[in-house]
């Protein structure tokens, strides 16, 4: 074929494409490395996802076979909110765990495509070009791709290790004329940090005062390794009705069943039902089917707390392996009462330290993956250089040493 | 509760919402009618979706039952196209059926919640704000719903009963700088129309000549009653690599299952990937796993022919009973060569028909449901008023006699 003359003729789609398509999309930083750990076959202390051993594989296998004997499950489902068993299963649980206020029942829960869907949609339904989203800082990368994605500015607001700071919020709220603020209240991603009671009254009080809703992306809720679990802001917002909250299944079940929710107020429920019909009707509903069947035939509690003792021992050895190995390099980290995560970060004196090559070096040349800061700030936004995320999820006591060590060796031989 | 004052607490979110929920969001006619047929128990000849009997439930079942014994569908995926083993049957079989051009692989399909997703999909790649759309006239609602949802501002070309014309196409693409082509070139949804193989030609070239991509969507493409499987327009352009096809298993398996693919040009293949990270990253791996093991433990010509055999019956009793029940009234209808649809006509003299109003009457009098020409034409552009759609998908030869009857006596006994 002659290159040339084909060439020529070739349509170029490159100049056909949206704006959302030319400007706002963005490279998720965490795929990319974790791509790169899985090539190199490194100790992962990467992956923000259930470690394979710890996914009831063998009881959900059987629910899903159960879901599929159904018999309504081929056709195409014009309740497009989803399974209502499952969702019955979510109002029901998230009631007796003091997570749902007075107005909200099962036929507000919309079933989404893992809880990242639910941002999604979200997304679309309050974010215009140009309209500036508040987030936690550092946050989760694919939410700020999402906000990105539907043409949002997004404004970090300094926070610490209880989150979010109120007075750093109230003034940029004063300042910017904002949509909502995102917030992952619970053992966050990256960070690990949960922000307290006080704060989020607090919190809420400045979402009244400047007019604000408020989206809570509570994935690590049931992961609370060191006491009562949390309550949410959906219910301590109550009757105001000015929270969206989105959830998951992929830490508690299995990622890969992409089955999340969100809690949706009743005069949005329209809103979210047409923007589903435009993204390719509902979900699989036997998908639904089949984790409610595995949830309805476990004992949850019991499920949730062996979960949890087994996380709780990998965060105990990771804390004791960091006091050890990470700790006499001056490296700083926080101690997460729940969820995957814990946020590192470089000694003052290591300056001019960019974690995004220290990342590349470490599983490049010492065969341990960590992701570097950046991924958890908005684009261009020079956050996050000296700090990483760690993640205990999917490394077993038994390999947390030798990571350790790895990540200590990987930072002696760390040359910027 | 003082109902006065939680009321004036209450956050308005519709106050809030994005440009795209306040402005462009549709409801489905289609979905409407469907629950209305649904609730009156209605015979149906309103649905596009497989006749239950037709769906091959027990092989689906099996072949699910081995893909949840596999041990890599429980993380998240990070091959964001989809199960390798599914995109490389279709490729074949695409390859192998004159469909596929030679630039195009496995890595070129990208898999989709049903064909839905992938045309919304293209809708965020290549619609901005106020782009036009040029569709056929009538096309598909869901269709419309996305594109709408997007910005787009939809054009009907108008079309005949063997599609699209060719020098009306030409007349709008040379008045109105428009962005692509939307069209379901193969017994169309909803009017059964095939596009013969010398138009596609002609459209094609006005296509290049003004510098315009095409949007195929196929999911009909294997429910062809009279003779060899039509091409793709895909395969028609070549190198020229400005069609991007869309397809799905939901005709062939089962829309349940929510199954379709896109095939992408390369050029394109990272900002499709992009768009997926940002709407809920992969969709289940499980499903399209056991879409692959039912089509890889078949004879699909075969299973192709039989389901093709029993529409094909319904067909013939369908246009049967309309000689016997509709033609008598003045109401004229095609004859499709292949898919779920016809398209209906209500004769001249009946001035002032409202296919709408006449939908309503007989569902809700005579336990039979159609859907409106409305539903098929951009909003408020005042199409189909006179037209409907009839669908013998899911209406077994026994039971279509009586559909019809009860279509004739709504008939006579309508008054607008």
């Amino acid at each position: 074929m002659d290159k040339t003359s084909t060439g020529d003729k070739m349509f170029d789609f490159k100049e056909r494409l949206s704006r959302m398509a030319r400007e706002r999309l963005g490279v998720s930083e965490i795929g990319e490395m974790i791509a790169l750990v899985a090539a190199k076959g490194a100790i992962s202390f990467g992956a923000g996802e259930p470690s394979a051993d710890i996914i009831p594989k063998d009881a959900v296998r059987e629910a899903m076979k159960r879901a599929f004997e159904s018999d309504d499950i081929w056709g195409y489902y014009h309740e497009d909110f989803g399974d209502e068993g499952l969702r019955g299963w979510i109002a029901s649980r998230m009631k007796s765990d003091d997570m749902l206020p007075e107005w909200a029942t099962a036929d507000n829960i919309l079933l989404t495509n893992g809880g990242g869907e639910a941002v999604s949609l979200v997304s679309e339904a309050l974010i215009d070009e140009g309209s500036v989203v508040l987030v936690e800082s550092p946050t989760y990368t694919e939410s700020l791709l999402t906000f990105r994605k539907q043409g949002a500015v997004c404004v970090s607001v300094p926070s610490d290790d209880d989150g979010i700071i109120p007075e750093e919020l109230e003034k940029i709220a004063a300042a910017r004329r904002a949509r909502f603020l995102y917030t992952i209240p619970n053992f966050q991603n990256p960070s690990g940090r949960t922000t307290p009671g006080e704060r989020r009254i607090k919190i809420l009080d400045i979402m009244r005062r400047y007019g604000l809703a408020l989206l809570e992306d509570d994935p690590y809720h049931y992961l609370a390794y060191d006491g009562a679990l949390p309550s949410s802001y959906l219910k301590l917002a109550g009757d105001d009705r000015r929270v969206i909250h989105c959830n998951s299944f992929s830490k508690i079940v299995a990622p890969g069943l992409r089955t999340g929710w969100a809690v949706i107020p009743p005069e949005l429920c329209e809103v979210f039902s047409s923007l589903r019909v435009s993204s390719g009707l509902g979900r699989p509903l036997a998908i639904q089917k089949g984790v409610h069947e595995y949830l309805a035939g476990i004992d949850f509690t019991e499920r949730v707390g062996r979960i949890c003792a087994e996380y709780a021992k990998r965060r105990k050895v990771m804390l004791e392996t960091i006091e050890k190995y990470l700790t006499p390099l001056g490296i700083i980290t926080n101690r997460p009462a729940g969820g995957f995560f814990l946020w590192g970060q470089a000694p003052e004196e290591a300056s001019g330290f960019d974690a995004a090559l220290f990342s590349k070096h470490a599983v490049q040349k010492h065969g341990v993956g960590i992701i570097p800061g950046s991924a958890f700030y908005p684009a261009g936004s020079g956050g996050g250089r000296r700090a990483f995320r760690l993640s205990y999820a999917k490394v077993p006591a038994s390999l947390m040493e030798e990571g350790m060590k790895r990540l200590q060796e990987a930072w002696k031989s760390f040359r910027p």
